[in-house]
């Protein structure tokens, strides 16, 4: 092995509301011990079973503001009078360490993290076609008809957002799509573009 | 699986002498029904149980002016007297087809290739170290003494030209090598730049 400490990728991830983002990633990280899940912040209370650091870090809304006025937040959005957001200083630790972070967001944060990362990685997982989203969606058996309607109506939009992305993931299988994942990861760590300084490593190196 | 026809990559591999490019593409060829590989024409005659079509294309000297002349050739260079380069119709009439298709070519080359394909995946093949590199030069015990220096002493220039490449693989074991090879070709394929397109194909995929 070539034994240098990588700094580890940000890797951004979104997809549209029954893209089936879920139950890959849960997939991808049985897989990879490597990786990391970036915890949110929010200023919203717990709900029952939600553990800080675990689900969300609860913080109070002074905490967040001034985690903002420091540029302590990698992005953040306000919604529903809560403000919700990811903290730059855990997702910096792990990278330091040579962990890859996945950030499971929407695609306004995912613009933000560009700008303020743009060595992250973003993916965007698909669904095949709009009518296995649609089965999904219906599938899950936990959405009444309007809101499954309204999300329907939303996922052709969504699905264009996939031009602000790197990569597009589709999720036909979980398996094919976990290992397309992988490969994505692999090759990104292999660019030359990610090691400026791979020539003189490697003609440093005894 | 996604119904749809692609147009294949067109791979740019490279290395330093010695880094041991060669036993890489067998292997990853043997694994890789779907590669092709490149012919390059030259106008220099056959050597005993060289066969055209499969070693070279041999042409006369007239015929590869003319391929010049007509853009035929993807690249060229001219060395004792006779020139080298890549026809680009048989390049081009896999790459249509599907097929991906390696051009096993030199640095000079490589450059002339990423200015008239663009979107060409280019690979830089490097050994570990210059350690190892000295080992395996010497290890073929093909090479006389002097050849092995003047070789080494062009290393380090050489082994910097990966500044030049999309990807940077290292050769510590062969299976390594191969499985980083084959990452990058599924990673490049999930790339949104080159399925500029598939949100639409999503929307009106039955």
């Amino acid at each position: 092995m070539f034994p240098m400490k990588r700094r580890g990728l940000l890797v951004v991830v979104s997809s549209p509301s029954g893209g089936g983002k879920g139950t890959i990633l849960k997939e991808l990280f049985r897989r990879n011990e490597n990786l990391k899940m970036s915890v949110s912040a929010t200023t919203r209370a717990p709900r029952p079973g939600e553990e800080h650091g675990v689900h969300y870090y609860f913080i109070t809304k002074d905490e967040f503001k001034t985690n903002i006025e420091n540029h302590a937040m990698l992005e953040y959005a306000e919604y529903c009078d809560n403000f919700y957001g990811t903290p730059k200083a855990p997702v910096e630790k792990w990278l330091e360490e040579g962990h890859d972070v996945v950030l499971e967001i929407e695609v306004q944060g995912g613009r933000q993290i560009k700008k303020v990362a743009p060595d992250c990685v973003s993916l965007f997982i698909l669904p095949p076609s709009l009518k296995v989203l649609e089965k999904r969606l219906r599938g899950r058996g936990t959405e009444t008809e309007e809101v499954i309607e309204k999300r329907l109506a939303a996922a052709a939009d969504e699905i264009r957002c996939v031009k602000d992305y790197d990569y597009a993931v589709i999720n036909d299988t979980v398996e094919q799509a976990v290992l397309d994942i992988e490969a994505i990861l692999a090759a990104e760590k292999l660019r030359v573009s990610r090691e400026k300084d791979i020539a003189e490593r490697i003609l440093n190196h005894a």
